[in-house]
C-alpha cells in the first residue's frame, strides 16, 4: 500500500476528551477515530488488524470443531423476560429501542437467550448434538462510564461461541479444548507470555467459570498470580478454601493488574431449561441441553496488544497481527526509483508492505514509522545501494544493510 | 463439509408468519433464521454465500482504488441535526436510543454524516483528494412493515462508498468508473442480465441519480425498461422531457417490477458545507469537498438471487456465490467408503464440496441438495464405478457420468 494513497494519515493528537493510552496511540497513528466515548471507528489499518485478529481467532475456533454463523443486532424482549435478563435491575447496560408500533426491542448486548432460542430449531435428539456456534458480532453496552478507550467500550466487536452437549461429561471435554485454543489464540496474537488462565466465580452451576487475564498495567481487573504455575485468581474466588482446591500458596502470589481478553462458562442447564431448549436421547426421554459459552473480545485484544506492546514511540505490532510486515521508506527524492523498485519486488512476492512515498522529510517518515508500528522497517536512501535496504525491527535500536533477495527468501 | 457435522438442517416448514417467498427459501434450506420480522440471522451457509457477495464487491471497490474500514452503529445527534435528518418528520425510519444519563443516540441507517464528519480529520488540502472508502455495516431502519424478507430488513448490511472529490470534474470520473464497477459486480453474482442501470430523480444537486435495478416479479420497484437500449426510469422521473434527453421512446419501454439492489448519487457540495467539510486549494482557498454515495444491499442481493433463480424445488446458486461449488450424496450404505474417497479427493485439491454423508433415504437426499441449490449435485452409490461419480447441475434435468479426474481439472 502506498501512503500517498491512503486517505488516512497520523495525527498530532487525539481528542483531548480521550483519556485512555490505547485509543490515544491508535487515533493519533491513524488506525481508529472516537465517533463518541466508547464507540470507534475502525479505520483501514485497524480494520486489518481486527481482521487478522478474527482470522487467528477463526482458524482455532473452526479446528474446534465450530461454526461460524451472525446473530441480530435487534432482540426480542420476550426471550429475555424467560430468563428475568430484561429487566434493566437485572441488566444495567441495555440499550433499548422501539419499533414504530411501540412494541420494545433490545440491542444486542449479548447473545445466550437469541442463540439457545434459535438452537431449539435444530435440535430434537442426541444425534444432533454436539452443536457448536460462533460469531464475530458488534455488541452495544450502555456502559455509564466509557474511559478506557477500546478496551471497553459501548460498542465493541466480541466473538462468543456457544457449545450445545448432551451431559457434563461431553461439555467438560469441550471445555477444556477450548481453554487450550483459547490460550493459542492468545500466543499466536502476541499475549502469550502475559495472558493467564484465571479463575473466577461460576454463578450457580459450577463453582468456576474462566477468564483470561493479559497483564497490563492499564488492566481494569486485579488478578492473583502465580508467576510459577501460570494460573491466576480473581479476586472475587481468593478464599483459603479455592487456593487449597487450587494447590496454590497466597504467599506465592502476585496482586497485579490485568485486563480480561476471554472468558468461558458452563451455563449448565438452567438457561436451557428457561428456555425450552431440549432433545430426546436413544429412549426417548427428553433433558434439557448443556450449554457453554466462550467470549474473546476482538477490539479489546487489539487494544490490549496497542497498550501493552507499544512503547513511548508509539505502536509495535506483532508480525501476526500487524497490517503489513513491512513500512518501507524512501528518504530522498533521488531514491524514488529504487524504493519503487523495492516495492514491486516485496510485493508482487506477496509480502505485506506499506510504502511511505509520500514527499515528506525523513524525519517525518521515521516518526510515524514509529507511531504506526508495522515489525520491520526498510529504508532506502540515495547511498542505498541497488537490491540493498536498510532493515532495522520496531522492537530493536539495530539497524543492519539486508538484501532485498534475502526478505523474499 | 460434511453434513452430518452441521449443527444445522433443512426444515420441512418456514415460520407461519413469513409471507416473503426468499426468506421461506432459505429458512427452509437453512440458511437464515427469522429473528423478529425484518431481522434475519445468518447460518453457517447463508453467512457463506453474504462473505461471498461482499468479497466480489470488496475486488470491485479495491479495483476502483477504495479503501474498506468500518464505522460505527451508535451515532450522535449532533451530526445528524446539522443536515437536518434527525428529526423524525425528515427521516422517519430512525431507531433511537438514550445513553444512561439521558442524552439521546441515533443506531445507523445511514452513515454519510458520520463519514463527512469524521474525514474532516484527515482532508485539509486539494493533496489529501480525492478520497474514496467503503464499509460492509448493517444498517437499522424502523420500517413500518417488514413482509419482503431479506429483500427489505430492518436489520441488513449494506456496502455503502463514499467519494470526496475536488471538483464536479473529478468527481463525475470517479462516478462513471463506479457505474461500471457496480454493473461488474451484478454480473459477478449472476444477475448480470437481468440488472439495469435505472435513472431515478437525483435531488438538489443533480437531475438524476442512478439506481441498479434486477428485473424481477416480486421486486417492489416499477421501473420502465428499455429492453434494447438496457437501460431504464423509475416512475418518478417518467416524464417526455426526460425521454427526450435520453433518447428513449415511450411505445418501447415495458413496465415492471423490479428489486433495487443499488443506487449511487451526488450530493455535490450540499451535505460538506453543512458539515464543514473543506479543502484549501493550491492558492489557499477554501472550498467544500464534492461527495458521492454508492450504496449496493448485500443481504437484499443475497434475497433477490434467491428469489430470482430459484424455482419451485428451491435455491439455485451461481457458482461465484455459492457456499460450496458441489452437492456430494452417497445414496446406499455400502458406497460410503467410495464416496468418503471422492470427497477427500476432490476437497484436497481445494474444490467446495457439501457431503451428504447423513443416514437418510436417497430420496430425502436429493430433495435437500435441490432445496439448498449448490450449482453441481455429485451422486455415489453401490453400482458408480470407482472414480466416477454421476454428475448434474442444479440447473439441468440431465446426468451424466463424470471421473473425478475430469472434476480436479
Amino acid at each position: 500500500m502506498r501512503m500517498s494513497k491512503l486517505p488516512i494519515k497520523t495525527l498530532k493528537e487525539a481528542p483531548a476528551d480521550e483519556v485512555s493510552a490505547n485509543a490515544q496511540l491508535l487515533i493519533r497513528a491513524g488506525f481508529i477515530h472516537k465517533e463518541l466515548a466508547g464507540a470507534y471507528c475502525y479505520l483501514p489499518l485497524g480494520l486489518m488488524v481486527l481482521e487478522n485478529i478474527k482470522g487467528i481467532v477463526r482458524e482455532e475456533m473452526n479446528a474446534l470443531g465450530a461454526h461460524e454463523l451472525i446473530m441480530t443486532t435487534l432482540q426480542r424482549p420476550e426471550l429475555w423476560s424467560k430468563t428475568d435478563r430484561w429487566d434493566e435491575k437485572q441488566v444495567d447496560i441495555w440499550f433499548k429501542t422501539k419499533l414504530q408500533n411501540g412494541n420494545d426491542l433490545g440491542l444486542a448486548w449479548s447473545h445466550e437467550e437469541p442463540i439457545a432460542d434459535m438452537m431449539k430449531s435444530f435440535v430434537n435428539s442426541y444425534r444432533d448434538l454436539p452443536a457448536y456456534v460462533y460469531q464475530f458480532q458488534t455488541k452495544l453496552r450502555n456502559e455509564l462510564r466509557a474511559k478506557s478507550g477500546v478496551m471497553r467500550g459501548r460498542e465493541f466487536v466480541m466473538k462468543d461461541m456457544y457449545s450445545l452437549s448432551v451431559d457434563d461429561e461431553s461439555h467438560q471435554k469441550f471445555y477444556e479444548a477450548a481453554k487450550q485454543a483459547y490460550m493459542k489464540v492468545f500466543a499466536r496474537v502476541g499475549l502469550g507470555g502475559s495472558t493467564f488462565e484465571t479463575f473466577a466465580s461460576g454463578g450457580a452451576f459450577t463453582q468456576f467459570s474462566h477468564e483470561f487475564q493479559t497483564v497490563t498495567a492499564s488492566g481494569e481487573d486485579v488478578i492473583f498470580l502465580d508467576e510459577q504455575k501460570k494460573i491466576a485468581v480473581n479476586e472475587e474466588v481468593l478464599t483459603d478454601e479455592v487456593l487449597g482446591q487450587l494447590g496454590l500458596d497466597r504467599d506465592n502470589l502476585k496482586k497485579t493488574n490485568a485486563a480480561e481478553v476471554g472468558n468461558i462458562f458452563s451455563f449448565g442447564t438452567s438457561k436451557s431449561e428457561q428456555l425450552g431448549l431440549v432433545f430426546t436421547d436413544e429412549n426417548d426421554n427428553q433433558h434439557p441441553v448443556v450449554l457453554g459459552s466462550y467470549g474473546i473480545g476482538i477490539t479489546r485484544l487489539a487494544g490490549v496488544i496497542a497498550e501493552h506492546l507499544g512503547d513511548e514511540r508509539g505502536l509495535v505490532w506483532p508480525e501476526a497481527v500487524a497490517p503489513y510486515k513491512y513500512h518501507l521508506i524512501v528518504v530522498s527524492s533521488e531514491a524514488q526509483a529504487k524504493a519503487d523498485e523495492v516495492y514491486k519486488q516485496l510485493s508482487d512476492a506477496g509480502l505485506g508492505v506499506l510504502y511511505d512515498d509520500r514527499d515528506k522529510r525523513a524525519g517525518e517518515k521515521f516518526a510515524d514509522a514509529d507511531l504506526m508500528g508495522m515489525p520491520i522497517r526498510l529504508v532506502v536512501g540515495s547511498k542505498t545501494p541497488e537490491g540493498q535496504v536498510e532493515y532495522k525491527p520496531r522492537s530493536s535500536e539495530q539497524a543492519e544493510a539486508k538484501s532485498v533477495q534475502d526478505l523474499i527468501k
